[in-house]
C-alpha cells in the first residue's frame, strides 16, 4: 500500500471509495454482499429501480476502452436513479494535454458525485481519490494489471450464493495470473473472507514466482491444481499474449491449461465454474464447460450488477473522510 | 422462412417479437398501426412521456453503424420511460472474438428486457429472437438486405394516414429495390394490408427479376410504373452503387429514374411521395418534389416514433412464445 | 449582423434562441444571471434536480467534437430533467451526402424541442434557428471564431459574482484573441454589461487591429496590459497555432503572455483569473497562478452548468417568433 492508513475508509471505517479489495476488512466485504442480495432480488419485480441516487451524477471515465465494464457500470447507477455520464476521455481534453487531476477538477466542478474509473495504469483511481472534495467518491474499474475489485466482489458473491460458506472451499484459479488484475482482487477476497485454501494454476511463463508470500499455492500443471477444487475460475487469455514469447500458441495452451469436462471431472463433482468473460471458446475453456451444467458465468454477470449497485449506494451514503 | 412457425408470434398469436413484416397477419399490422395513432396524438402534449416501460432495459444493439435509425428508436424508448442503453458493438467484445450468442446471453444476464438489432447479416435478429429467455423481446432495426420492418409499418402507416384505405391503391416502389430492405418490408405490408396494386420502378440492374411471385408488376420505366399511381415511394440510391457496374452515374440515373415535378405530374393528382431518407436530392428525388406540396417525407419521421413507440410497447406487454 | 431584427428575440422581446451575445439588451443578459443564481444555489440540494424541461427532448448536434462542452450542456438539460440526445454528426446521415437543413428537418419531425449546436462555420446556429419551427429553440454552443455565448455569459457570471458591479472594473483578454469565439462574446457582453474598461492582450500576429471599434484598448504588452486590472480573463493557446507561422515556440509564447505570479501583481491585489479550459499550465498560464488564491477557475465551470440550465429553460419557457 502507498498510504499509511485505509484511504477507501472513513475515520468511522466506513467504505467511502472502492480502490481494492485489499487492505479492507472482512465485515466491508460481508456488508457489500449483503447489500447486493437486496437488488439481486429486485431484479424479479416489474419496475427495476430503486430511487437511492436520484439526482446524483454518477461520471464514468474509461480512459481505457470497455464497453462492457462500462455498459455494467451504467445500468447499475440507473437502476440507482442516478443521472449518467460516459466520457469518451480518449477524444476528450485529455488528448488536448490537460492533466488528469486538472480534467477530475473541472469535473468535480460540474457537481460529479461518483466517479468509475477505469485507467491502464495501476494506481490512477488512487490518485483520484486522494484529490477530490470530501463528497465525491471513487469506484476502480480497473486499473492496469493492480485491481479490479468489482469484479473480485461479484466472484465472492458468486462462490457464497453457491457454497454459502468460504471456510472450507479450494479455490483453483486458472490461467494468465500475471496479467490479470481479477486473479489479484480474487486472491484477496478469498483470503480476506477465509477460504480454506486458494491456488494458482497456469505455466510458468503467466504465474509470478513471488505469489506464495499471498498465501496462495502455486501449480503448473492443471492436472493438480484443480484436483480436489470446489470453485474453478478461469482467466481469459488476452490475445495479445499469444504471439508473444510468454507462449506458443492458442491451440498448445488449450492442451495443457485449457478446462475441458474430462480436467474438471478432477475437481470435486459439485464444483462451480466462472469466468470473468469475454469467453474465448476452445483457448482457455472448452465449450462443453461453458454450456454445461457446472458454469455459473451468466449468474456472474447478473450478480455483477447488483454487486456494483450495492458499492455506489454504500459509498454514496458515506461520509468524508476524516 | 426458415422456421415451421412465426417465431415473432406466441401461441395466442400475439406478437413478441418484431422480426420481419412477412408472416404478420393484417390484424397484427393493424393493431401496431391503431396503438401508434394513440402515441402520434400524445406529440401535442406538453410532457411527451408515458410510463409503459418504466423500469425496462432496452438496449441497442448496432452492428452496423446508423446514427438516425439509432436515435429514433432512443427517442420511442425513452417516450415510454425505459432505461435506452446504446452498445457501440464495433468497439466492444465482439471484437475480442466473442460470439454473437454470447454477447446477447451476457447483456440478457444484465437484465436486458428488449434488444433492438442492427446487423448487416440477414437473419441475424431471428437468431436472437430464438435465443433468448421467453421473457425477452427482439425489435429487427434493419438486417442485411432482409427485412426493415418498422420502415414498413410507418410507410403503412403515412399512407393509411393520407389515403385512409388501401383496398384501391397503386402504389409504385422506385429505386434501387434490389438491395432495398425497406422495399421488402413494404412489399409484404402492402400485399397483406391488401393494397390493389404494387408497383416496382428501376433499372434492370437494380430490380430483382424474381419479384412477380411476390405479386408486384416490375417496370423498367419510371412514366409507365408511376401512371396513375397513388402512392409513389422513393428509395435512397447508395452511392456506393453508382461507381460500381450496376449503374452509369448518378446523373444518367437522375435522367432516368430521377422523380421530377413533370414526371410526377403521370400519377394521380392527390398522389403522395414518400421516402425514407436520408434523401440524396438531384439523385433519385428533385430538390422540387422534396420541398413540395405532395411530399409527406417529414411526418414520415414523425410517424416513425410513434410506430417504434408501440411496437415495443406491445411486444414487451406479451408474454412468453409456447 | 445579418439580420435586420434580432433573430433571438420574439416580439415581445424574449429570448427564444441564444446565437450571439452580440444585439442583445442588458436586460436579457442580467435576466439569464439572476436564473442562473437560482440553480447554482439547487448544487448545495441532495436531489439537484428539476423538473422545468420534463418531457422535453434536447438534441446536442456537435458538428465539431467536445466532449468537455457537451457533457455541461448534457448536465444542465439531464438537471432540468430534459431527454437527452447525443448525436455524432460525423458519423451520421450528414456523413452521407444529407445537408444541413435536411437533417435539422428531419431531427425537427422526432419532435426535438431544443437544438444544442456547436459547428466549425460561423453563422451555422442563425441558419438553423431561421430553419426550425416557431417552437423549437436553438442554442449555439460555439460557432467557427465567430461567438460562444453560454462562455461569455458564465464569464459575466462569475465576475459577477467575485466583483458584484461591472461599471468600475477593467478587464483584460489575454492571448489568442483572432482565434477566440470566447474573446468576442466577453467583449460584447462586457461593453453590454457596462464594464468601465476591456482591453485586449496578446502579439500583433494574435490580435486582429480592427478590435478599437469595438470600444477595446488594444496592449501587445502584457505588463501594461494588465497594470491595474480587476479581471484577467486568459486564453487557451490552440496547439495548433504553435508550429505555424503566427508564434515561434509555446517557451517564447509564456516568456512573453504567460501570467505568472510576478506579472499578476501589476494587477489590483484582488484581481481575479480567469480561464475558459482546458488550461495549458506554463503555456498561457503559470501553473502557480492557476492553484492560487486568485483563480476563479473551477467556479466558473461551476457556474457554467447554472448558466446553461438558465438559458435552456428561459428559451424553451418563450414563445414562437413573430
Amino acid at each position: 500500500m502507498l498510504y499509511k492508513r485505509n484511504p477507501q475508509l472513513n475515520k468511522n471505517g466506513e467504505l467511502i471509495h472502492l480502490l481494492s479489495i485489499e487492505g479492507l476488512p472482512r465485515d466491508t466485504l460481508t456488508h457489500i454482499l449483503d447489500t447486493a442480495a437486496n437488488f439481486v432480488s429486485m431484479n424479479d419485480r416489474e419496475v427495476k429501480k430503486v430511487p437511492l441516487l436520484r439526482g446524483k451524477s454518477v461520471f464514468n471515465l474509461f480512459f481505457e476502452n470497455s464497453t462492457r465494464t462500462r455498459t455494467t457500470f451504467e445500468i447499475a447507477a440507473k437502476r440507482l436513479s442516478a443521472d449518467v455520464f460516459n466520457l469518451d476521455i480518449s477524444r476528450s481534453s485529455t488528448a488536448k494535454g490537460e492533466t488528469l487531476l486538472d480534467t477530475i477538477d473541472n469535473l468535480s466542478a460540474m457537481a460529479a458525485d461518483l466517479f468509475v474509473v477505469r485507467h491502464s495504469e495501476s494506481g490512477a483511481p488512487y490518485l483520484i481519490a486522494q484529490h477530490v472534495a470530501p463528497h465525491v467518491h471513487v469506484v476502480n474499474a480497473g486499473d492496469g494489471r493492480h485491481s479490479h475489485p468489482t469484479q473480485g466482489l461479484l466472484d465472492m458473491y458468486t462462490i457464497r450464493h453457491y457454497k454459502k460458506d468460504f471456510s472450507n472451499l479450494t479455490v483453483a484459479i486458472v490461467g494468465d495470473v500475471l496479467h490479470s488484475r481479477v486473479a489479484r482482487s480474487d486472491i484477496h477476497a478469498l483470503t480476506t473472507l477465509g477460504a480454506a485454501e486458494v491456488r494458482v494454476v497456469g505455466p510458468r511463463t503467466l504465474v509470478p514466482s513471488d505469489l506464495s508470500h499471498m498465501g496462495v499455492r502455486v501449480f503448473h500443471n492443471l492436472e493438480d491444481g484443480i484436483r480436489g477444487c470446489d470453485v474453478v475460475i478461469t482467466l481469459r487469455l488476452q490475445n495479445e499474449r499469444m504471439s508473444g514469447a510468454l507462449l506458443p500458441s492458442s491451440q498448445e495452451y488449450f492442451k495443457s491449461f485449457g478446462l475441458t469436462p474430462e480436467k474438471l471431472r478432477l475437481a470435486k463433482p459439485d464444483a462451480i465454474v466462472m469466468h470473468p468473460g469475454p469467453i474465448n471458446r476452445g483457448v482457455e475453456i472448452a465449450s462443453a464447460v461453458v454450456d454445461g451444467p457446472q458454469a455459473v458465468i451468466l449468474p456472474q454477470v447478473t450478480f455483477g450488477i447488483a454487486v456494483r449497485m450495492a458499492v455506489m449506494s454504500i459509498v454514496a451514503g458515506n461520509g468524508a473522510p476524516p
